[in-house]
Parts: structure tokens; sequence; C-alpha cells
């Protein structure tokens, strides 16, 4: 359990039933979903000081706090939001939820259609970072807010907070973006097509239909989990953590686990493949690749980021090779080209990609720095 | 077929059978084997003109030339070996063989153990580099190669040959080692590890006696194979040759193949899966990560090196992020420490670790330069 006087406390999951049709980009059309979500902190009378967290491929809706039954279940931002944290939630009013299409309680590939009264599975459609972002400005209808003081993510999450700036530039103040970039690299994309072939090629996948089979592509999501671990770390961060230490300190001579590296990943795979759906990893890995705000411009970032109206904060981190810093000041140069507020920030960490989830001091204080200012636009 | 002013010409495999038991690191003995091997130019009268090329991970002994019956089929260092090329076969005698556990004519895991009358498969021992350069050491002693003018190799290929200097300092004049390390990373472990769990866990692989199953784990040699590739190339080169171009020019919102990098990565695949046996590729990635010849040394890479005698030159390549630049200076400077002769060269390429397959200006150049000296230190 956390130390209470810094924690956002017990916490509880509510649900949204969304029964108007969402029309995706893809030309699907959902008749109705639902999704989940938590929200820490108070909304003010003029529901001004609401920020909107968007998770990341792997995240989710239980961003602080803990759960009364389940007290080591800690949210996955938790050293960030809190009491007197650096996203303050005595100021501030912090919604985290579920992306539609994930597997943690939002309707996703693993839901029951009600037209079928079968999991939806490979007929889940594509879901892009626009329309989650969509599907998150009908949550913000139903919480009676009309503009964010803030919509903030790091990685996939920093891409649906700056598509807040494209898709509705009035209702938001502030975006923060965090461990992103403007679109994926040729690299970043085949990375996720091998990790999606993992999943695709297990025979227990069976067309993403595996529900109905009762076997889950266990196969597949344990070796997309490990490739995406290679990536979250940096190099240096791998070798001072792991180094070539062996696990029983000699070589085997076999194709069993014997470097400390592989016993981490071998880990972290079998922990992920043991809740994960495989139907979500491909849907948000997709909706990486895709994202591309430029591409109707002609690959012109400026000219996409020219409907923008909110003040900006990017921050990159040296050692993230996945989305490096000069992804972030690609954003920032459009931004700028924009005569936008921008404040970029490039921080010293030796964790990779991952640095955006850490408990890092200078990194922290920037967030803190920038969102007290945000905080003084509204009355407490 | 290659210009034939320039080409070797028509090659062809030979074979040599050893009947002397061959004991490996792991303790493992194998009775008796075969080399497959080609050669390229004459052995002068007191054979001091010998070059050893050692391949990397999916190399073989067809390292120059055509074949009469099938002259598409070039050498996979063709453009270096040959009469007036930068390993000049007027002046060399040249030496390519497929290491022992190959699966392209030697002994291998896919060969007829004479024991058993089945293939080899899962029995067949791992093999370390160091046992690499025992078995290269009795071909020349077949040839009557007494010392190699140079024994020289690109990735793992530069491993064999600094390891040449250190099992048999006394038998290599010159080793130059090229896009190598003195020891895999564990981020380069991390990735070998991911491609041996896609072979491991592909149902077809039946623990590596796939052969008598009649099947081959295609799905986890695709994914190694598609992995390796997003390694050998640079993220620069990836978005310059691919960039984010779609194949059909636009997105089709399913989970086919949609961005030309993955049609180009998912094609090596497929080619690789055709050929490569499954088992030598988990041997290979094991030889890579247990090359350490500073692991006796308490790390030390400076005392593992001081009974080499050999004259060094090491290349590495901008953007090669697999074995970078800074894992050749580490040998340099190991060999410095010791008072050893050493070139050392950064070469300027795009290419990424693919860069010493590639036909480069510069770097062909300094290989031509160095071997010019070389071949002044014997005869005609």
């Amino acid at each position: 359990m956390p130390n209470s006087t810094h924690s956002v406390g017990v916490v509880s999951a509510q649900r949204a039933q969304f029964d108007t049709p969402l029309s995706f980009r893809s030309g699907a059309v959902l008749p109705c979903y639902e999704l989940v979500y938590e929200t820490y902190g108070a909304l003010n009378s003029d529901k001004s000081n609401a920020i909107l967290v968007c998770h990341a491929l792997s995240g989710h809706h239980h961003v602080a706090g803990y759960y009364a039954d389940d007290t080591s279940n800690v949210g996955w931002w938790d050293t960030m939001i809190g009491p007197g944290k650096p996203i303050d939630t005595n100021k501030f009013f912090v919604i985290g939820l579920n992306n539609l299409g994930g597997c943690h309680g939002s309707t996703g590939p693993s839901s029951t259609n009600p037209e079928t009264g079968k999991p939806y599975g490979a007929s889940f459609p594509v879901v892009t970072v626009e329309d989650w972002v969509e599907s998150q400005a009908r949550l913000a209808d139903l919480l009676g807010i009309k503009q964010f003081a803030a919509v903030m993510g790091g990685s996939l999450g920093g891409m649906q907070a700056l598509q807040w700036s494209l898709s509705y530039p009035e209702r938001v103040r502030h975006v923060l973006a965090i461990a992103t970039a403007p679109r994926l690299t040729a690299q970043n994309i085949a990375f996720n097509d091998v990790a999606r072939n993992a999943i695709l090629t297990d025979p227990d996948f069976h067309g993403g239909n595996f529900y109905e089979h009762g076997v889950v592509p266990t196969r597949g999501l344990r070796l997309a989990r490990m490739l995406g671990h290679i990536t979250y770390l940096s190099d240096d961060a791998m070798a001072d953590k792991f180094g070539r230490e062996l696990l029983s300190g000699k070589l085997s001579y076999g194709y069993g686990i014997e470097f400390e590296i592989e016993s981490y990943l071998r880990y972290q795979g079998d922990k992920f493949a043991a809740y994960f759906d495989a139907n979500t990893y491909l849907l948000m890995t997709k909706a990486l690749d895709y994202f591309d705000p430029a591409r109707e411009y002609n690959d012109d970032l400026d000219k996409a980021f020219a409907v923008a109206r909110a003040n900006f904060l990017v921050l990159s981190f040296t050692t993230d090779w996945r989305f490096s810093p000069e992804r972030s000041r690609a954003i920032v140069h459009a931004l700028l080209h924009n005569r936008l507020n921008v404040s970029y920030g490039e921080i010293t960490s030796t964790h990779g990609h991952d640095s955006f989830l850490m408990q890092h001091t200078h990194y922290h204080e920037v967030m803190r720095a920038y969102l007290n200012n945000v905080s003084r636009e509204f009355a407490a």
C-alpha cells in the first residue's frame, strides 16, 4: 500500500455506457459500447480543472491509487498522481480510462458482441488514435467537461494527447506529450510487425477467434512482449541491470534460460501473456502504426498542426531509442512554426522509453512546475 | 553472371572428412565430421598466401564465384574477392568453409548421425567460436597451411578471426575483424533470445527433432529472420528505403501486409525459412552469445589478448547499432594495450550492420590497401 499521505487512496472503477453508434475511421460502426474509467480528485464548480490521462499500449484506467480489496494493485502512474504529487489531485480532477478495444473492461475484442452473443474477436474494428479521441470526447460530454485543463500521455498516450489538439482544438488548454513521436518510423513499424506476426501465426490464434476454442495464443503474446521490452529499455540500462550475468554462474551449453536477461524477458513475456488479450495487442500496435497527422497534409507536419490552439509541454528522454528526442523535436518544430506556446524538455535518463513511467526527479519537477502554472488558470 | 574479368569464375565445393574425434568446449565429442569448403586463387609454393574467410550467422562456404550449373548463385562476398578485387585472388589463396553445425553441407544438426542413422537434431552439440577455430585449424592442417596470411570475417565471422589470434597465435599473421564485438551486450543477447524462443516454441520444432516428423518450424524461423533483419539495417536506411510507404497506397484497416517494410520483412522471413535449418539457427546464435574471451580473465579484455601475436585491422560502420563502433574500439584498446599492431577504420555508411557485406568504396579501399601490404610479405 502506498504512503497514504501522498496516495489518492482507495479508488474504484466506474463504467459509462454509450448507446449512440460510433463511426470509426475504417468505416466500421460500433452500435454501442462501454468505457471503464477512474477519477481522482474533485471536479471544480466550473469543471475547468479536469485532466485526461491517455494510456499507452498495455496501459489501462487504473492510473493511481489502489483497490480496497487489492491494496497491492497500485495504479501504473501512481508516482505521478496524487495529493502533492506533480499531477496534484488537491488541484486537479484526473480521469484515466481504458481505451476502446482494450482488455481491461472497456468494450474490446474479448467483449461479448450483443448482436451475436459471442466475443467480437476478429470482427472488432481496427481503432485509430482519432477514434479513441472521439470516444474520450463522449466520456468528457458525459462528465460535463467542455474543456480539459490538460490532456496528457506517454508513448501511444502522447499521440492521443496530440490528436486532441487537432480533433478538438477548443476543448484542451494544455497538451502534455511525453516520449512520443509525430508518427512511427519504418523501424518502429517493423518491430510492431514482428510482434503482430508472432501472434497472427500462433496456431492458437485461430484468426482472432481463439475464445471459442478455449485457448489463448500464449506463445505469440509472449514473443511480442519480450520483443517490446527490448525496445522499452536502453542498451545501457540492460547492460547495467543484467549485463552478461549467468543465472547459474556457468554456461549450460543448452537452449534453456541461461543469461539473466533471458530470465527477465521470459518472465515478462509469461506474465503478460497470462492476462493481455491478443486481439487488443494487434489493435494497439496498428493504432501506433497508423498515427500520422501529417499524412493528410502531404507529410507537412506544420500544416497538420495549423488547427491546434493548445499550449504544449513536450518531453523526451535521452536514452529512448524507440521514440528518440529527435522525434519529439520534430513535434516541437511543427508547433513553433504555428506560433503555439511550447515548452520542451529533454530529460537525461538511463531508462530508455520506459523513463516516462519512472519516478525520476528532474522529470517529475518539470511536470510539477508546468502543471503548477496550469493550476493558476482556474479557481480552486 | 558476374563480369568474368573480375570474378573468380566457376567454382565448386569440396569436402573434407575428419575421422579424429573433436572435443567441444561443452564436453561433447563428435567422433567424425565433414566440412564443405571452396577455394579461390592458387596456394603459393611455401603456402604462405592463404586467407581464411569465416562466415557469419547465416553464411556459408560459397563466398565468391558461381556454379557452372547455377550461374546466378554468386558467392556472398563476391564483391570483395576476385582477381583485382580487394581480396585479390591473383595474390591470395582464399578459403571459405561452412562451419560445423551449419546447414549448407558441413556436418550439422540436419546431417545423419552415423551411430543412429537419423538426423542429429537436438543431439548435435552446442558449438562455440573456439570449437569452430579448432575445426578450421584441422582443415588448414589438411591443406598443409601452417600459418594463414590472414583470417577474417564480419560479425560472428569477425569473432572467429579474433579467436584465431588467441587459440593459434603463431598460425595467423593478420586478423581482419569487421563489424564485430569482443562479446555481445545484454541487448544483443536479448534479441537472440527472442529469436530462439520463436523457434523453440513453434509447435513444429518438436524439441529439435522435427526432421522425423516431416515438418519444419517455419513460423519460428520466419520470425527469427524478420527480427534479425531489423537489427542488420540502420533506422535511417529503413526510413530511406521503405519509409511509411503503403503497398496499396492506402490504409487497409486489417492485419495483412500493408506497409512496404512489412512486405520486405515477411519476404525475407519466408525466403529464409524455406532453406535454413532451425537447429543451426539456435546453435549459431548461442555461439554469438557465448563468445567472450575476457570471461576467463575476470572480464579483462587486455589480459585475454595478451597471447595474441597477429597484426590487426579492425573496421566498424557508423550506423551499425547491432555491433556499434564503440564495440570495435573496445577491441582496439585491448590490442593497443598489448602493444600489438592495429589499424582501425570507422567507415561512414548508412547501411547499418549489413554494411560489411556491401560494396562500399571507402570500405573496399581500406581492405585493398591493407591486404596489398599483407601481400608484400610473401613471394608471389
